[in-house]
């Protein structure tokens, strides 16, 4: 994955050398990569083709990555580290970083658009179209919309469960569905099946999150521990309390497991995943 | 287009309501349309199927729409006023500022992916291709980078059109090939020509864009006047002198009619655009 993502970012060397230093910086060696490891994972229950897989990686990966630049910035959550390093904005300028996350996005569209990746180039388009949904005003960013006008405020549990499905968990649908689009085609019942494992790991990870969250440290979570509750985020832990929110998040990871069974041995990758997301430390 | 956009767009009533709101108030109801303009009048030349150039004239303007929410934020232009109204971030707020940038790209590679358009897939993969190139890092926003670099510094003449090839002649060629693309494929040299054609217009564009600023008020032009005197940007009034730029932009018109010749009249809209781009007054 970092080969790649390497491959598809323009060189420092290339004007403007300033922003293309900077996407490499954010990108580049940091990251759990929880998003590529899906889309890989769900790509070997298809036997999807390596070339393939490796775009829809990358581009689900960029689009992460975009986030959290912009996620960053101080008129957004105003974070000074992450993945252990100075944000984009503190170790560059804001300028910088709007336009970083800018391009960052552009380049996700860009590689999947660059080369014939897929059987038939319909089913590219579908990939772009599922990315595009999974990011936009009704995935991600409109996610992120309302995680700011939640601050201050109680959600009850559906509510906070609607903003993760948006803010986190549709670009991690995203990436299983990229992934199993790769190969060769699923049954729809098996097509729902993952996507149903992702929405399970979607919401365990943020679960999770919120727990690491409350009682890890900065050290060890490479980005500033204690925010939520600083900031007066709703989160798992602020509305469950941390044990219902850690049995939550086991109760979350046996679904997911239970909607692989299906697929026996090549979902064994999936089935790590869904371990590693509960049993994380950072 | 008003209509294509408007259906485009998520409507209001949808959550998160206030990011709708905001991505419809900043492309509804105002701005020129040129980038529409050319990928239908382009679309005019090859005999363009309806749908197809809907798509491509409106993934053009989300994209330009985008960059113009981005670039008003306080950490780039810091702008108040944008075509006769307050700019998003005045209107809300910075972060809906943001993300109403970000959901506005996301929402233009969606629009190209959405349905069939063109002949042939592929066709459409190239042209979602060319729209990624044109808005990211090695085009549009890779133009806004050079552009808050130059600030305070003396710029060649062929260093400020290397800017401006950047910063919004890509976008303009893009908005010519999507529009050609929509249709019957041209031969490669017919291509050239058009791609001729927007690279002198989109330059012409930037200069007039020079001589308004500096000679124009802020009432007739529905975005702060004199700004880049201000803020000490090279521009081609302050490089060349008004009459030489002016002059410049004549040029750059004749040269564009010329690359239209081997069209006869089914380039006439194209001829007109261009008109308007060296007459306009705003």
């Amino acid at each position: 994955m970092e080969d790649v993502l390497s491959d598809v970012l323009p060189q420092s060397s290339i004007a403007p050398q300033r922003l293309h230093q900077a996407m490499r910086y954010v990108v580049l060696g940091g990251g759990k990569r929880i998003r590529p490891l899906l889309a890989f994972a769900a790509g070997e229950v298809v036997g999807a083709g390596p070339q393939c897989v490796d775009a829809a990686a990358a581009a689900v990966e960029l689009i992460h990555a975009y986030s959290l630049v912009h996620d960053d910035l101080p008129c957004m959550d105003d974070d000074s580290l992450r993945r252990g390093k100075p944000t984009c904005h503190h170790e560059y300028d804001e300028a910088t970083a709007l336009l970083v996350g800018d391009s960052l996005q552009t380049l996700a569209f860009q590689v999947l658009a660059d080369r014939p990746l897929a059987d038939a180039p319909a089913v590219q388009l579908e990939m772009m179209k599922i990315l595009a949904v999974a990011a936009g005003s009704r995935g991600m960013a409109g996610g992120q919309a309302i995680d700011g006008e939640s601050v201050g405020k109680t959600l009850s549990l559906p509510e906070l469960e609607f903003m993760h499905i948006h803010k986190t968990g549709a670009l991690i649908r995203a990436s299983v569905q990229l992934g199993a689009l790769c190969g060769k085609g699923l049954e729809n019942s098996e097509m729902e099946h993952l996507l149903h494992y992702a929405k399970c790991i979607g919401l365990a990870f943020q679960v999770v999150d919120d727990v690491l969250d409350a009682e890890s440290n900065t050290a060890t979570l490479g980005k500033t521990a204690g925010k939520d509750a600083e900031a007066n985020k709703p989160t798992y832990v602020s509305i469950l309390g941390a044990n219902a929110a850690r049995a939550f998040a086991a109760d979350l990871h046996r679904d997911a497991l239970q909607s692989l069974e299906v697929f026996g041995a090549r979902a064994e990758r999936l089935r790590q995943i869904a371990d590693f997301i509960v049993k994380r430390q950072f």
